[in-house]
């Protein structure tokens, strides 16, 4: 016999007039004189707590009610009705309450009734989902992970679960994590005096995976629809708001598919994930416009309801240098964009979702597919008002030949991509794909503006607490 | 405009008589004396191949068609009819047959349309996708990973991305993988000569997690229903058909709940997957059951259709005592069960799965409920017959005081798990959960023997390729 959700009897599944139990946490306690305390008790299985109300006839109304503090767990039974108050649709007369659980020293509670700054519940963060704010990104991000699973699958997308810990070193080991279990007081040596890494776990080195693309390729090309939905990291030492040593990812990938399907499908998934967003964490969002940003639901619903623009990065650059609007970072043809610019053509130039297409190769990766022009790759970002990027992504490269000669240009080993070059000699097809930064959409979604606060323990450079 | 998915063209969403155009790899290549070649082609959308009828009339009927080697990927446009061959319900008569991608030197594909051993395919992990088994085994793990998060959000469970990388030594630093940044030649040194974790990303020491219980459980004390669905490390050097290195889990974790309703969740659960599995998967469980393993039908039935039969661990040493059997390990109160024994139980004793509940304490971990006796703790392990231990769980001590005093019982310091104790002091509930190997499921649900042949790129000793 499981226990009864809060949220379950907030929107009416069980009938009035009759006893029901349930468990939570006292949100907060209000006696009135005569001899009856309030009680509104949360779960977590919704932005709102129940009401209960506890006269003071119980039995352990002196001993234990009145003890309640914030924080404190109870098992409240009583008989629900609807509620004369505002704001509320149902509430519990008790009959009886049973104290799991009290606050030891409510005066120094860490998550005591008031508010808490952002950057303190962060140093909290093993306690932080139990306010609002908590609670709030917690189901939020809930929501739009199944509803990107939903998405996908119900597309006819697999999920791949693509390796974590990667002993190639395909995009550069500068910015990875290594993963040993090596002594590293009594390190192995080699002949030579280098750290002999046969003795390592995996019997060479080893590192956690920046992205599970090139992984996820060789899926592609075998069931034509599939994604990753996991971890990735970067052993980046950049403290800013956008950046995480640990996030998730999302990247679908397409076979027979070019840019322009990649883009839509960017797009159909972004608008569906939002939507469901509003219609089912309507009481959280509600909250976040409050709270943390007035224009949050306008800004989903600028999304769902605006045709994302395509734009040609060259395009872009000629409107940039033509905007009269001066520029921190300089603009022209071949510079890798800033935030301002790619704020100003979302926010200013669209107002709305753009897909910036068609990058100069030399500031892309490898494997992008070259355009017939020979400067440019079947690249795009996706900029949305209010974060800039949001999405990147591509055409795959799916000629061996030309694949080789990129290679080559950028001083890569074709020895270390073989089995990626293998995808190519066998059976190549035209895939496209993109990467979404999960942690960047609950940021976007919410209005939360630092994406270490949209992640239930985030790791950054000297922090990896709890 | 996408791709149209060659399940959908099988399964009748499409109108014969109409043109319609297909991509793929062929399967095989048939040749009549009549000048007609009959290709398969796959997408990986589903187990069967789509038959396409190619004329020698087409321009390019001998200088590509004839070309055509398993692997090779067209685009086949034609006129969708209903086939009079057995055991295919639609096929196409092709106008236009587009090579995308031929296969270079097809006598030494990889891949070529004989059967290959399970070892000689993990060995060439980034091509196995193509072959049926590996397209089976992808989309049976996707359907089950599916079913588990739809089963888990539909019941109110949150999912709850726990930290891959951990400070925290909560569950012993031996079997764990280091987290480093640190110049291994040249690493840092404290003035007393030891290496300098200050320096590392972290500030100090850092490993890959091997669960996500101490951390979800902070959130389940805050939002009652809550689960993890990810990748988790075990540095363990064992060379066994049932480790990985890297694998994921999933760890559902229920506030107000005690051990049996973590076990009637599993019960639940594990139903609700295998027959979303049989539902939708009909055709990939068919390939298993003809080639793989001929009872996994109806081992995922039994598991359906049977109650879970609930016993003690006290109980269950009394069984294996006396049934008369022999087995490689003594059987005495205290022991920590082998497989052997497990599979007596759930196999020859009750012919179905068992959860088996309430072990001794000094065989299970400090954070498992001390029982009434003393003795034993609030544990089980979920047995099923054909592969042993697939999900183990435990109810949490709540107890503030008696966790310390397992704690200090095991020589674990109290200051190392100050942020876990606080979920004890602040509102403490009783809460239960269970944890299980998401691969452990998959090899049971397919019948596949090794756990590394149901991932897609398994880490094991001395192996991280791809």
């Amino acid at each position: 016999m499981s226990v009864i959700s809060i949220t379950d009897v907030l929107t009416g599944k069980y009938p009035v007039d009759e006893t029901i139990t349930v468990h939570g946490w006292i949100r907060t306690r209000r006696d009135s004189k005569a001899g009856i305390s309030f009680l509104a008790i949360h779960d977590g299985s919704c932005f709102d707590a129940i009401q209960a109300i506890v006269p003071n006839e119980l039995d352990n109304y002196q001993t234990e009610v009145l003890k309640l503090t914030t924080g404190s767990a109870v098992k409240v039974t009583g008989i629900l009705v609807e509620s004369p108050g505002q704001g509320q649709s149902f509430e519990i007369q008790a009959t009886a309450v049973e104290v799991l659980g009290l606050v030891e020293d409510p005066d120094t509670y860490p998550m005591a009734a008031k508010r808490h700054s952002i950057e303190y519940l962060r140093e909290h963060a093993h306690l932080r989902a139990r306010t609002n704010i908590g609670g709030a990104v917690t189901r939020v991000r809930n929501t739009l992970a199944q509803a990107i699973h939903r998405f996908l699958h119900s597309k006819g997308y697999y999920w791949i679960s693509t390796p974590l810990i990667t002993a190639s070193d395909c995009e550069g080991a500068g910015e990875m994590f290594r993963v040993s279990t090596l002594d590293m007081e009594n390190l192995p040596r080699t002949d030579k005096g280098e750290v002999d890494y046969s003795q390592d776990f995996f019997g060479k080195e080893a590192f956690l995976t920046v992205s599970g693309q090139l992984n996820v390729e060789t899926y592609c090309c075998a069931l034509s629809k599939v994604y990753t939905f996991g971890p990735t990291f970067r052993a980046e030492n950049s403290n800013t708001s956008r950046h995480l040593a640990e996030f998730w990812m999302v990247e679908p990938e397409i076979a027979f598919a070019d840019l322009a399907i990649a883009g839509d499908l960017a797009e159909e998934m972004l608008r569906y994930v939002f939507k469901a967003l509003l219609e089912e964490r309507a009481d959280d969002m509600a909250f976040f416009q409050q709270r943390v940003d007035k224009t949050v639901i306008d800004r989903l619903n600028n999304v769902i309801e605006k045709d994302f623009v395509r734009m040609d990065y060259t395009d872009a650059i000629e409107i940039l240098q033509n905007c009269g609007k001066k520029f921190e970072n300089e603009v022209f043809w071949g510079v890798d964009l800033n935030s301002e610019h790619e704020r100003y053509l979302a926010e200013e130039h669209v107002g709305g979702p753009v897909i910036l297409q068609n990058y100069p190769k030399d500031i892309k990766s490898f494997y992008m597919r070259l355009n017939d022009d020979n400067k440019t790759v079947a690249a795009m970002d996706i900029l949305a008002p209010g974060i800039g990027e949001l999405i990147g992504g591509s055409q795959r490269e799916e000629r061996l030949d030309v694949l080789d000669q990129r290679l080559a240009e950028m001083g890569l080993d074709p020895v270390d991509y073989s089995w990626y070059r293998d995808l190519r000699r066998y059976g190549t097809v035209p895939h496209s794909g993109f990467g979404l930064g999960f942690e960047r959409l609950v940021a976007y979604a919410t209005g939360i503006q630092n994406v270490r606060d949209v992640i239930p323990f985030p790791r950054t450079p000297n922090n990896a607490a709890f």
